[in-house]
């Protein structure tokens, strides 16, 4: 696959020098002997490029290694792999298509750009004929891209539901624990460095959103532009709603969930009641999980850290070593990423029609018939109603929480009824909706 | 990798035609689009060997397929791949050093046959310049195998605790969730089909065992007859046990148990009390769950099922894919397996020396200073005890049992410890020990 392949060692390059691009340098340097029985040959980290050569790292790069030439490390024929880890969707797409155009196998953690621009670069990628590797971008050490595009080959893929984001697992978790609000949690995360200091991207559901619409890609070939995945975050999520969802046996996660229907592929993001006796219901902290459905191996269940600067690193370099020793190439051919696959193209189907159970908080001003109104709301929109729970509300007399179990409807429905709820003079915004898993 | 590379399909035999024989084939013969994707080129089920030719199984073979001639399976030149499901380490290990002298690779479910034949067979699998593929072999279904010597290929693995006995795990839940006795329970797991008409070697951990000299393998280089694992089986765990475990904030499973430590890798498979909160704890019925420590990526930890027709179909078929893509022969070269290994081989630590915490129960005759005299006998083997329980025995007045939990020891000290309890003679055989597993 290398011209340089009779050569008795190989070069990397890594574009990127930041707290990821720290831990993949360390590990390059540290386990040369150890990296070389895997790939089977030696790896050289030959080139690490950033703008910043001054800001301190945890660790100590040979004289000469760190530039901000990138022309130099893409222009150096030895090298067989870059490893992109700029992060974005700017100079990350420019890095990423210069290094294929240069000949380069590419090795990326960066979910936001393989979510945004899968299609354009392993476009580009098959038409140089090589290859780009990506475990680490979604559920950062945890193998799940191996396990879906490689273990599970011989299985059709029923449905996936994971938790993918560590930041709002924490904060949900630790509000869970100690009884305390979504505000203090946050702040406590960004002080642990859990959370970054603008936490929108993790909070709002759109991290999570990118890696889901990789892994539809991998198990489903749904090819979908993630900014189309109906989402939602766990910024509205009181603790309110933790004990709600407690009382009838759930804890609520930012759960992203695919799932093979007859109607396309049911694809959604957002907080969900998840039964307390599921595995990802036991999911604390920091942690990712993902629980796969193979229609021969049943169900299979992942958990483990899902960034940080060494998990993180572990799965680029197990990529780098994948690549360079050729496995890569041989499970992109089959998978054919992005692509107008040989095999009929997945649909998405349309959000609206998908079925499922809902938890809705409402907030409302005391009336007497209140809960009669919003009751008569849902009917009208075909929406069964489980079960019904009033609490008067901690800080205002005036106030009381109203919160609704419904029996099986549409997310188009339940949107309908929530908006109609909406124009009602006593509910006050905004409601809070969440999907309940299937027990 | 083989002569007939250029062909427009690859054959495969099957040489095993009992329950997961039916399902490979079953698979092969209903997917074949979908696993001609994955393999890169069809793949024909071209011979299903079997001494058996009467027996009614629930797939349909075309005409002629089924015979139990291996010979003109094995002189079949355009058979790449024998999967061997004939399990057991007599006829199997005949039957695949005659595939892989012919010139085929392998793939196995038999764990008995790689733990016990490991050597020999890896080293004819290399002289010939084929491989054996046995992701099927641990946890059926759960990619284990792909998981240690592929996605954590950076890493320096430095644990593995692991449920690899799934009738052992349903009778220990089962036994816990309905308060039962080990015997009932038994009776109704095979019943149901979760355990063998004579189920010797899952409830006395041989199997388990089995499976953890391959993961030693795999994850250490730790080449170890498994007959020299200290084993303990769950054939004398109690129903008190189990509560008692309970009350100390623990539940019981059957661990296999491998850890790096600087006097060696220490192996060990029996009862262990496991932290309720650990995710081993959660482990339910007939699953599998391994959890695996890495350098980078941290503790991964991943829970399927173990065994059954499907499961274990979709290992093989995913492994005869890898095989025929090549992805086997790459990572096969890396691995070493079995081998005298470039590397420092790694040493199998003296199990007496093995550190730990114990759960001990002693079933006595009652008698005024019978826990005073056990817990002096502990004293003089260096054993601290952390807690001690006496309850008295439901069905006899005169009996008692008394529990300790130990503070940190060795497997030595204990060993010793309980061997001179044995002779005191208010003692009733038999002392039952679990080990610990830490916090």
């Amino acid at each position: 696959m290398s011209t340089k392949s009779i050569s008795n060692k190989t070069k990397v390059a890594l574009v990127g020098f930041g707290t990821i691009g720290s831990g993949v340098a360390r590990l390059l340097l540290a386990e040369g002997p150890r990296l070389a029985r895997a790939a089977g040959i030696p790896i050289e980290l030959a080139h690490v490029v950033d703008p910043d050569l001054k800001r301190p790292r945890n660790v100590t790069l040979p004289e000469g290694l760190l530039s901000n030439d990138l022309d130099r490390a893409l222009g150096d024929p030895d090298v067989r792999v870059v490893i992109e880890l700029i992060g974005g969707t700017g100079v990350a797409r420019e890095v990423v298509l210069r290094a294929l155009d240069a000949g380069k196998n590419v090795v990326t953690a960066n979910k936001a750009l393989v979510a945004t621009h899968g299609p354009e670069l392993f476009e580009r990628a098959r038409r140089v004929g090589r290859t780009i590797a990506f475990e680490a971008a979604v559920a950062g050490g945890l193998p799940v891209i191996a396990t879906i595009g490689q273990s599970l080959t011989a299985n059709r893929i029923e449905s996936i539901e994971a938790i993918l984001n560590g930041t709002c697992n924490f904060i949900l978790t630790h509000m869970e624990q100690y009884g305390l609000d979504y505000a203090d949690v946050l702040a406590e995360a960004q002080r642990l460095g859990y959370a970054e200091a603008d936490p929108t991207l993790d909070v709002n559901g759109a991290d999570a959103t990118q890696k889901l619409a990789i892994l539809a890609q991998m198990a489903f070939g749904a090819t979908v532009d993630w900014r189309d995945i109906p989402r939602a975050g766990i910024d509205s999520i009181g603790l309110s709603d933790l004990l709600c969802a407690e009382m009838t046996g759930h804890r609520i996660r930012l759960i992203a969930a695919a799932r093979r229907s007859p109607e396309g592929i049911e694809l959604s993001v957002g907080p969900t009641l998840v039964p307390e006796d599921a595995p990802l219901a036991d999911v604390q902290g920091a942690f990712n999980a993902v629980s796969i459905v193979g229609d021969m191996a049943g169900p299979i269940f992942l958990q483990g850290y899902g960034a940080g600067q060494n998990p993180t690193a572990s799965a680029v370099v197990a990529d780098v070593i994948d690549t360079i020793a050729g496995r890569t190439a041989i499970t992109q051919a089959a998978l054919e990423l992005w692509s107008t696959p040989s095999r009929e193209p997945a649909t998405v189907r349309d959000p609206a029609t998908i079925a499922g159970r809902f938890y809705l908080r409402v907030n409302v001003q005391k009336e007497l018939d209140a809960a009669a109104q919003l009751s008569r709301v849902l009917a009208e929109h075909q929406t069964p109603v489980d079960s019904l729970t009033q609490y008067d509300d901690e800080d205002s007399q005036n106030l009381a929480g109203i919160v609704f179990l419904t029996g099986q409807t549409t997310e188009g429905r339940i949107a309908a009824a929530v908006q109609q709820m909406e124009t009602l003079p006593f509910v006050h915004p905004e409601i809070v909706r969440c999907r309940v898993a299937d027990a």
